[in-house]
């Protein structure tokens, strides 16, 4: 399955959501495309990916969409997850609505700082910040397979190593760092200077791209209405 | 030029970065792959859409591939930059160092909540919260062309065309919400939680594709050291 599709299946999905709390029943490819500014053959080819969602004559069924996308990408369970670093990120993400919507849930913090452990952070009530040592454990006991890693970028692959040891699946990256893991383990990154970088580019060549036209049509002005030519 | 081959171009200047820092001077297309498990005809094929950078027996130089990719990604200059919305992920966005790093500064911070305005947010000294509508004459006189949107998703485009209206040229959005603005603004969206649904993907694939593997071995080792075959 190729990774774009993998991840514009995630931007089919909180559209559909969002149809769906406005009660609309159906959406044409057309439709769902125009939302994400992608052609219908485009939300058409990636859904096929994944097998027959289109009804002839009727488009995709939102609700059945939404059921079948989150069965795939597996978000159609609870998944328990921890956090390592509770600085102003982490309880930044502690506080963030959105997991809770998708059915993550982070129930335990981590931490190495004897400032911070021990503290309770994120929304109320609040999560109880741990000492690292206690991290195996609350892995095994409460089912946790999912960990976000919100720690500076020195001790990233230090608190990465700790984690696999302690069984989890996947970690979300927030630090600056790749990361290394074993096979059995998934990386997620997210860098969020990265993302204003790749704004920058952007920038720099919607700008280009908006000064040719202004010259294209000033040369076409010139070209009309010109003394000289 | 295609998009992915640009969000590697970040990756790419990412590692260079800390190559530099590590006094590494040059490096082979397939070093450079390897700590992106990328292959070195990945590498090669996305640096020559920008050009030519190679040396012919010595790889690239680290030092000039560094100057020559942040030219390319707009980076070779400062950004100024605003914040929109000084919940916990603004103040958080406000702290984050990696920011600075990249030549992005993040110099004003608004909100509409009378009990955040005149705050000082972000790492000390801090940045004091004004109200939005000190915005347009903020963006005029400071230069600030981007902005960072950590509003709730139910504000997201009214902000959005606030910003608009104030000259700003690029947005990060980090609502889980598409925002609309006209074509020569660029927007990069950080969905967070659509993050995190991608590692449940990948978590479930991997575990699909292991047991796989491991019934693979079975049948193997059945076949190899069963009695009844």
């Amino acid at each position: 399955m190729p990774e774009p599709a993998v991840r514009r299946l995630s931007l089919y999905l909180r559209e559909l959501e969002g149809l769906l709390d406005r009660q609309c029943e159906t959406i044409s490819s057309r439709q769902l495309g125009s939302l994400l500014n992608l052609t219908d053959a485009q939300v058409r080819k990636d859904l096929a990916c994944f097998g027959q969602f289109g009804h002839p004559g009727v488009g995709y069924r939102v609700s059945e969409l939404v059921v079948r996308i989150r069965s795939i990408l597996g978000t159609d369970r609870t998944w328990n997850a921890l956090l390592v670093g509770s600085g102003h990120l982490g309880r930044a993400l502690l506080s963030y609505r959105g997991f809770a919507r998708k059915g993550f849930r982070l129930i335990a913090a981590f931490d190495n700082d004897p400032t911070k452990i021990n503290q309770r952070v994120g929304a109320e009530p609040g999560i109880l910040v741990e000492p690292m040592d206690r991290l195996p454990e609350a892995v095994a006991r409460r089912g946790i397979e999912m960990a976000i890693l919100a720690v500076p970028q020195s001790v990233a692959q230090t608190v990465a190593d700790q984690l696999v040891a302690a069984g989890i699946k996947g970690i979300l990256n927030f630090a600056p760092a790749s990361i290394s893991v074993p096979a059995h383990v998934s990386v997620a990154t997210v860098d969020l200077a990265v993302h204003l970088e790749q704004l920058a580019f952007r920038i720099c060549t919607r700008q280009v791209e908006l000064e040719r036209q202004t010259a294209g049509k000033q040369q076409g002005a010139d070209a009309i209405g010109g003394p000289s030519r």
